[in-house]
């Protein structure tokens, strides 16, 4: 075993009766008594991830003394609803079809994942309407209010290099963070009151969520495909402008900055990445976007010292390592 | 103006206030702090359509004496929904893009319908959050359930003549009438007790709502371009089986039927609609559907009678009416 999966093993383990329980309602929730539906999940390989973060709802309830019986619900909740963020993001534009059709779900075509995203969700907020409070409705409608809000600000700011870095932190956590953040609340805070504990662990969701993505995008432009496990370069290709990139153009001369946007924009370039990496100083990017991270998953940690020790707390600590190490 | 104009007037007449009301919840909740997100919604024009679905939540309280001020807002919820599955009806197959272009929205790419469409669902559930009954929520959460699942069911069963007239009447009643019936249910019932008066609205929903999806698949295969307002023959371009084309072949002998899959299946045919009616007898089909449809609205109108007279509940009549007669 890698030191990486030693790594999330003890992040998980404290809450390995709760995950159990979270994919005992993940399971039960996707089973449906339609054939067809059951035939899609069933070859959604994505159903088995990570779950950060669902064991992060049951990680902040131990840690801030809150966790109740119907937690694991919530965590399967929000893992469901990050799923169907996945599946839609499969969906492809037509114009892409042909360039990254080995990329595409070769079972299923766009409407299908579509309608398995819209079926994810709506067995998500349908599941959160049984739970005894509203709390966890309408925090979870509202943050993916903002997933999507986020992802259509990203869609609208391809190929635009004076976004800044604000920007980039409002659409990337919204889209991201938003999530980590509101499962580290619900966690925190289900099934209402304790606003304390609720802003403080909100706060630390936000910082490791978006750690988290800017990760994802030094992976994307210097990952390795082995290792990454999903092809590399894909922002490049959609045109997103994401940190590394962002701080590499800025670093740059008139001249060069040029050759960036050329990278990004000239039709029929192949292997953008990798270009990208010859006509700017790609690496000094990501290690101004790496060394962003370090301060906001430090930042959250150190948010981690006013609740009391226990093995919950050092897992969310561990947690906040393992997104810098992470390389997948 | 037309008779089916004035006939559509005379059904929102008891409600206009409230239609109205439901249109300001409505323009409010999709504006959004967010350019990229009003640029998108500017431009659906289909956030003006007939808004049936809407006004049936505010006919069904006014009739059953139960309506509250939070009706107009679940009529918004609910006709938020169906803005929602339309807009994922757009997005196209990569396969289907060439063929089909012209319909697809010329200014946003599949991805971005993908996103705003989540985005509508996403805001109809928080807003449903904020109603002092959770009735809302889990009617309308689990009535998208069953819209996505029958949607899915749909998809699989293309091409398969031997669907049966039972397994339509389930599939398309779960993909159109389950949103009318939760719209009726939702203004007879909400904030919750009156069973007996759901029951009763939540039966006529369905039966009218089925008999609309009839009426739209005839228009699919007989109607006039022109007048339906948006290209017919899409069923038959996508290989759905509704009901003119199953009662069509089953009458038709075994060659006859032999001809019908192949202009389902052979690749490279044009106008396959047309191409329907030259081998086997689809009008009789259309015939045998408007019929079922018709059988569906006597029955949903015959309902009514257990309800006080009032110019909500002699709407309602109309609507059935309505639905019978519309070219589109």
């Amino acid at each position: 075993m890698s030191g990486i999966d030693s790594r999330l093993e003890r992040v998980l383990a404290p809450v390995a009766e709760g995950v159990g329980r979270m994919r005992t309602v993940l399971e039960r929730q996707i089973e449906e008594s339609s054939g067809a539906v059951g035939d899609m999940t069933d070859h959604v390989g994505r159903f088995r991830g990570k779950q950060l973060r669902g064991a992060l709802v049951l990680l902040a309830g131990d840690a801030t003394g809150n966790a109740t019986d119907e937690h694991p619900a919530i965590a399967a909740i929000v893992e469901m609803i990050h799923l169907a963020t996945l599946v839609h993001d499969d969906v492809l534009d037509g114009a892409s079809v042909r360039r990254r059709v080995a990329c595409v779900n070769q079972r299923w075509d766009n409407q299908t994942a579509v309608l398995l995203g819209d079926f994810l969700y709506a067995r998500a907020f349908a599941l959160s309407t049984d739970l005894s409070s509203r709390l966890a409705s309408r925090v979870l409608s509202e943050t993916t209010r903002r997933i999507c809000v986020s992802e259509i600000e990203q869609a609208a700011r391809r190929y635009d290099f004076d976004l800044g870095e604000k920007a980039y932190e409002e659409i990337s956590g919204g889209k991201t963070a938003s999530l980590y953040s509101a499962a580290c609340e619900l966690g925190a805070r289900y099934p209402g009151g304790r606003d304390e504990a609720g802003l403080l662990m909100r706060r630390f969701g936000w910082e490791i969520g978006l750690a988290f993505q800017i990760v994802d995008d030094c992976l994307d432009v210097v990952g390795d495909e082995a290792v990454v496990g999903k092809s590399v370069g894909n922002d490049v290709e959609d045109g997103k402008i994401t940190l590394p990139v962002l701080r590499a153009y800025t670093l740059a001369d008139e001249r060069s900055r040029g050759l960036v946007r050329d990278v990004f924009t000239t039709p029929g370039i192949e292997r953008r990445a990798a270009r990208l990496r010859d006509v700017c100083d790609l690496s000094g990017g990501v290690e101004y976007a790496m060394a962003r991270a370090g301060e906001l998953v430090a930042s959250a940690c150190e948010r981690l010292q006013a609740l009391e020790p226990s093995p919950a707390r050092d897992a969310l600590a561990h947690l906040g390592a393992f997104v810098l190490e992470r390389r997948w």
